[in-house]
Order: C-alpha cells, then structure tokens, then sequence
C-alpha cells in the first residue's frame, strides 16, 4: 500500500455501504484502490473496514484524481439523478481525455444516454454499469452490466472480472454494449425483479390465507422449493426471513412489518419503456400496480371492513395444490423472464445495442437479485441462437411450460373463487395464453377504432389500410330523460359500405 | 352570412373531419363561424358541406384571424405533437391579448402545462381541451373538456354548450380546471375506453371460442346486454359491428379485419403516468399490454402451432355461463370506471386541478365514447361528495359490486382452465380482491428489499423505518460446478438482529 499519486488503479467516488464494499472487494484481489467521499465520516469507515488492505480514501477531490493510474477508471455510486449531473460536473475538470467515468447507480437509461454523449464531447468514456447484488454482492461479488465504448471497457476488465461473482469460474459481468446498454439491461433486470418479488408475495399469501398454513410450514415450502428446480437467490432469502424472529420476541419480525411496498422506481421505469418499446410486460406492470396499491393501507381497510371478510380457504386436496403451486410457481417464473428476455430483444432492435442475450442470461446466473437455476435454461435457449425470436420457442422451454402450466390453471382457478388476490399469476397465464393464440379478438378492436375514430383497419390478405363508413351519419339524437347518453337510433346498419385506402384527416377517440 | 372581418363568434384552425364537424355544428346552433386550413382542398369541402351555414374557409391566417371577434376563440384541431408547436408558433404573432387559443386534439398534458406558460407570458389564454366523441360526436354533439384560465372559458361557454352533447338538457361540458386539467381528464377517459374495449374484446373470445357461438348469436349478446344494465356506446357500436357484413359477401367484415390492435399513444400516456402517480390502474396497463401483444402476430401462430391448439370451450352449462358473463362484464366494467377515477383524485390532488369527479362523471354521459348507464351511478357517487376516497366505497356502486362479483369468479376460472386468455378480467377481479385485503402479504417484499438492499422497512404501531441485518455477512461462497449461483451458505440465520432508524447510505439492488 503507498501514498503516492497515480499508483491506484481504480477509483470510486461516493463511499456509502456499495461504494465501500466494492472497494474491499477490489483489494482482496490484489488491486490498490482509491476512494473519495466529501463526508470524512465515510472515508474514515473505509479506513477502518480497509485495515491492512491496500485502499485509501481522500476527501479532495483533486488530490483523488491523481492519485489513480491514467487513463484512469473512476466509479461513482452516487444516488441516481441530479447528483450524478452534478458530480460529472465537479469531476471532469480533474480528468484527461481518455479517462473513464463509470456510472454504477440505477441511473435511467436516457440520462446515460445523454451524460455519454457530453461527456464523449469531452475526450471522455462514460460508461453506465447496472451493478446488482446489494451490499453482500458488492463485497463478495456482484453481478455487473456494464454498457459504453468497447475498447474503453478493456481497461476496467481486469478489475471488475477479479470482483464479479463467478458461477462454473466465469465472471459475471461483460460488455453489454454501446451508450446506455448497461444500465437498460439492468433496469430490465429489476423489472423483472419486481415480476419475481411480487409473485412470492402472492404465494405468501396462498400459503397462509388460502391453505392456512402457519410460518413454520410456509418457511418449509420455500425451502424445499429452493432446493429443486426452482433454486435461486429470492427464495433463498425468503427461506430466511421465514426463520428470523423479531428481537426478544417467538414470532417472526416479517409479521411485524408493515404491508405497504415500497420502490426506487427502477421496475415503473421498466414498465413505463416496455410500453413505449410496444414490449408486452404484464408481470411487471401488474408487480408495479401491486407495489402502488399496497401504499392505500386505510383504504383497503376501509374497504375490507365494508365488503367484509376477504379470502377464505382454497376448495380442494391441500398437498395436491401445494403441488400444483410449485407449477404454477415455476411456469410464472419463466413467463417472467420470458417477458424480460423479450422486451431486450425489442430494446437491442430498437436502440441498436447489439445485445447478447446468452451473455446477458450468462452473468445474472451469479451476483444478481434475479439468479436462479432457470438462468441455465435461458442461456441454454439463447447461446448461439441469439436471433431466437422468443423465450417459448425454444424446445426444452416449450417442455417445461407445458410440464408446468397446469398447475397455473389450477391454483389461479381455486383462488379466484375463494377471493385470494393472484393478480401476478394471472398477468404470467394471460401472457401466455394470448401469445399463443394465433387469432385473438383483436380485430374487433380495430373495428371499433375504425367505427368511432376512422383510425383504419388492415384486412387479412390485402395491402393496405381501410375505412369504413359503419354506419350512415345519423341526424343527432335527443337523448330521453333519464337515459344515460345520446343514444343513436336502432335503425340498422347501412348495408354497403364504402372502403378506401385513403387515411382520414385527424382521426380522434 | 357576411364576409366582413371580425364577424365571427369562433374559428377553427385544421379543417379534417373533426374540425369541419365541429365548425358545421356551431353553425346548426347559429353561430357564425371560420375555418382555416392551408390546405385549398379541406376549405372546399367546408364550403360544399356547409352550404347556406353561417360558416366561412380561409387558406390565409391573418384574414382568417381578422375576420374572428375580440377577444377571440380560436381551437386548433391538429395532430398532437410539434404540429401544434408549430400552428402556435405561426399563430400567436396574429392574436392579441387577451384572445383564448384552444388546443383540441390530444396533446400530451405536460405539453399543454408548457404551452399554457408560454402563452400566458404573451397575455394568451391557452386552454387545452379534450374533445370526444369521434366524427359523429363533432358533428352533433361530442363530450368536452376544456381546462384553462376559468374566465376566459366564459367566453367560449356559450359556443360549447351549444353544441355539446345533452343528457336531460344538460351540456356535455364543463370548465374541468387550471392549467392542463383537460387534456388530463381527457387522458384518462381515453385509459378507460382502452379498458373497456378489451373487455369487450375478451368477451368476444369468451362467446366465440369458449362457448362456441356464431356472429349472429354473439351480436345477439351484445344487443341484449346493450338494452339492460350495461347500455353503452361501445357495446352499441359492437353490435352494429357484428350486423355489418363485408362488401358482396355474406359474412361479417368483422372477419376479415386483422387482429392486430394499434393504438395512439393516450392509453399508453394514461398507464405510464398513474405509475408516476402511484394510482393502481392494472386494467388499463392489461389492454396497453394486450395491444401490444397481438402486433406480434408472426410469433402468435409459431407459438400457437408450436404449443398445439391453444383455447377449447368452456366447462359448463353455456346458460349459466352467459348470465354470469354479463355479471363479469358489468363487474369489470365498474371495476375500469373506479381505477380512472381513482387516477383522477390523485392528480387533482398532485396537481391541485381541483377536479369535480361529479362533474367530470356528468358531462361523460353523452357524446362521449366511454358513455354508458353506469356512468349515472358515478355522477351519483360523487355528487355533493367530491372527497369520496375511492368509488367503491359507495353504498350503491357496492351492491352492484356485491352483486356482479360473482360472475367473474365463475367465468375467469372456467376461462383460465379452458386456456382462454381473460388477462382484463382478471386485472379487474385482481385490483377488487387486493383493494378489499386489509393485510397484503406486501410485508414480504419490504422485508426482502431490505434483505437485500438495506432499503429499510417500516413497523406496524411504531414510528421510523428500520434497517436489520438478516443474516451476517456471509464469507464468500463459490458455487459449486454445474449450480446456477453463488449460494450462501446453508447457516441458520442469526439470531439477534440490529435495528437502526438510520437511512442507508445509497442502497440498492
């Protein structure tokens, strides 16, 4: 370990519990580090966890900069929005073109987008990094999604391929692709996070509502859960917090927790660009919808108080839904990922980000939030089949789906009629069941588009977008007292209509 | 009739179908009015349509602008988006102050808050205004409305009252509020409609495929319903759709239109910004999705021949099925009414519009597309109770809850285990049983995300949020060959844990 300046190799601006711990993590791997906070607070915690290892915290800025090896590697972990903005700011005075600025927060994806471009002005390479894994990941080894200039990314490989967490010895980061890749992958990530999250909620609440069971018994079920086919980090830790007693107490802290979710807005910005992308992602929009809900407390206890009591028990032999639960967990599972997977590929189409989805499938098996067994099967689909139009075309998928779906049918089916909220199981079988629906109802849509906007219709078979005039322009109806609306006559409709190809002016709903 | 200038009570900037309707009904109501379109052709078609009318065309602005009464009114009707920038930009060097420019299309409500400031900085009304009820409507009678300086909407009221639609005599408008309050209502109208239209649409495969009918037995259905409790202009226009055959044929048109829903954007504008709002609206995110989902056609039929044939009919006596289908339609229905209105009172609250809920329920009884009987239930709701939570509190809206409610469980799980996709119905049945849950099982997601990521959670009877340390920090493990993650070791949790109300430094997932 030495004082002198420009011996680091590498820096992180911003030394809260992540920014520390990812320093630590760099130094148990041989890297001399530097780290930089304005709160001397902060760097002296460094110190303190940093004992004996070669990692030094500044609270100048300046004196920071030059103390790491150029071109240099400076990460900031600083809360997502202005504070990136304004650290970029303080920042890139200090530094020489062909260092690189790397973002490591859960920024969005069009703020990076644009701190690249202005930054690119500069001489600069920005990179923006998804990093998942919590505090514990950071430490020991998180999953990383960086995405900026390819060659820039070369200098920072060493660092970040020691610190990744490895699944089989494999890293689990890699070059995402240009701009704003990065973290786009990782906002899809914790889109389907929230899917995943909000569907153990609803399995919480089947075991305990609907089957009656007890703590002891729903912590049995996760944990046997994890132990199979349905392993992964999210069970792992609910298996744990179904074990963790509140202080002094014999009931679980979990039952003293208030039921109000909250959100860092990461999976409502996951929504919000699947439906820009025209990506369908119902699991996410629901789990984002569940999140909102939840927050009216008093409201769903003014109306449970008024509709009376809500869910009873599920009809039906207990262990045989218990069974039929771990389907229709399994099944919900992979339509998650499925929408996920999907909506990257509409991403990497539409922005050009060239992604990899086995890569991307390849580094969540390790570190992140969402690892699980399943990752295998999607890397599997997706390995040199990177034009794969969708999750559920591939063969081995398709046999788990259908292996799977039933059990789906059969607990949603139960709950409905006993009054239990499933609204994220639901979302994953109306997924499914639509998408492979190869005629919906969905023309009548466009009839009704077409019948009160004149927005069009397209006809199977035959180039082009057509009008119809589905009824004579009626003379304008009174309305009679006490009906609610302008109601046309009931004469019936015109029988020809005119068609034409021609798009009418201003159309509106 | 006179050509002289500053004759004309109102003018009209884009002269398609629209805004042509528009202007001829304000001349069926005595007004004098102008129509300006840089577009000879479109000013033809108003002097052939609106032969012996007090109305006039101009391709010129300036004698168009000259020709209008002080202080003006003046509506565009223009594609939302920078053509409305730019008629403004073209505009407002003609207006003088004090004159009310009306955006009529439906622009973006953060583009009408932009524009109603830099407009009111020119001493311009700016008033942004939804107009519903497509060409029809325009033409004899639509739903408006307008949001602005209240004011100056005395000025244009005459105009518009006139030529509203009426219910019982009353006009389909009113002043909804400051700023852009009426683009926004106008948005959420428009979520509604998307709602409401894939549920007819899921009814449609219901009946079609679940219960195997014909068109004219299914239009037969819709008829029905139509005369009864679930009167409504969509299920009338559905009707005379499934009565309208194509051109020389002897089957519906219906049949040969393309079953790939598009859209505007409005619906899409509506579920993006409740989630910025935190107002759970899955039915509306359920239909955003659903359109997006049947674009991917292509992948449907691989999808569809891949996993076999996909829905069969339902399990059941089909009599029994239809009647509790009009109860899940009328549920639903209720259901999509309640989430708008919810989103309302949130942003009325957000954005201090001081919005009438009674009122914005009145004047979307007629002329409007989302018009129907229920709508009166809502007026009733809200009348003299504009603080009234949620809709659902009310005492008649709840029997008809209580009493409906049923039929959706019965024909969602019939669908559901018939591999029918229902996914509106489901969001609606979904959003009433969580709403009416006192205690989520969202206690797990809080106790997960600060598992993972320190994001704190708070505790039931007691002030703060609270951080604990679930497990210890575990040494890192290295996941074995062929397992999908780094998994922790299989220690009991520790049994203590540390509380602190101290917010986390940066945590994330």
């Amino acid at each position: 370990m030495s004082d002198t300046p420009t011996d680091y190799a590498f820096g992180m601006i911003g030394l809260g519990t992540m920014g520390r711990n990812l320093l630590l993590n760099m130094a148990d791997h041989g890297f001399a580090v530097a780290g930089y906070d304005k709160n001397q607070k902060q760097v002296d915690l460094l110190g303190q966890e940093g004992q004996g290892k070669p990692v030094k915290g500044f609270t100048n800025a300046k004196a920071f900069v030059q103390s790491i090896k150029t071109p240099r590697a400076i990460m900031m972990l600083v809360p997502a929005g202005a504070i990136v903005d304004s650290v970029i700011a303080d920042m890139t005075p200090l530094l020489a073109p062909g260092d690189i600025l790397i973002d490591g927060g859960n920024s969005y994806y069009l703020d990076t987008e644009r701190r690249d471009k202005e930054l690119d002005a500069k001489g600069l390479h920005f990179f923006g990094m998804g990093v998942s894994g919590g505090e514990e990941g950071a430490r020991f080894g998180p999953s990383m999604m960086p995405g900026g200039d390819k060659d820039a990314y070369k200098t920072m490989q060493p660092v970040f391929e020691a610190i990744a967490a490895k699944v089989d010895g494999a890293p689990c980061v890699a070059w995402m692709g240009p701009g704003a890749a990065g973290h786009f992958v990782k906002m899809v990530h914790n889109g389907i996070e929230y899917g995943l999250m909000e569907l153990i909620a609803e399995t919480y609440g089947v075991l305990k509502t609907g089957l009656g069971m007890d703590n002891a018994a729903i912590g049995q079920v996760f944990a046997q859960w994890n132990e199979g086919r349905l392993q992964s980090f999210l069970l792992d830790i609910t298996k744990d917090i179904f074990a963790f007693n509140a202080p002094d107490s014999d009931h679980l802290l979990l039952d003293d927790i208030k039921d109000e979710a909250r959100a860092k807005g990461t999976g409502k910005w996951t929504s919000q660009v699947a439906m820009d992308l025209q990506a369908p992602l119902p699991t996410v929009d629901t789990a984002v919808s569940m999140r909102d809900l939840s927050k009216y407390k008093q409201l769903r206890e003014q109306l449970a108080q008024q509709y009376g009591p809500a869910a009873g028990q599920l009809a039906g032999d207990k262990e045989e839904i218990l069974k039929q639960l771990e389907n229709a967990f399994y099944f919900s599972m992979i339509m998650s990922y499925a929408q996920g997977m999907h909506m990257l590929a509409r991403a990497s189409e539409e922005f050009k980000y060239d992604l990899q989805l086995a890569t991307i499938a390849k580094i969540w098996r390790g570190g992140c939030i969402i690892r699980s067994a399943f990752l295998n099967d999607i890397f599997n689909a997706y390995e040199g089949n990177n034009q794969l139009a969708h999750l559920l075309l591939d063969g081995k998928v398709q046999q788990l789906v259908q292996g799977s779906v039933g059990g789906s049918r059969t607990v949603i089916a139960a709950a409905v009629t006993a009054g239990l909220p499933v609204p994220a199981y639901t979302s994953a079988l109306g997924y499914f069941d639509a998408f492979r629906t190869g005629r919906l109802p969905s023309n009548l849509i466009q009839a009704q588009r077409d019948y009160f906007g004149a927005h069009t219709y397209e006809l199977i078979g035959k180039e082009g977008v057509f009008h119809t005039q589905w009824t004579g322009m009626r003379s304008k109806p009174e309305a009679p007292a006490g009906t609610a609306a302008n109601q046309p006559p009931a004469t019936p409709p015109v029988a020809g209509n005119k068609q034409s190809n021609e798009e009418p002016t201003t159309p509106q709903a």
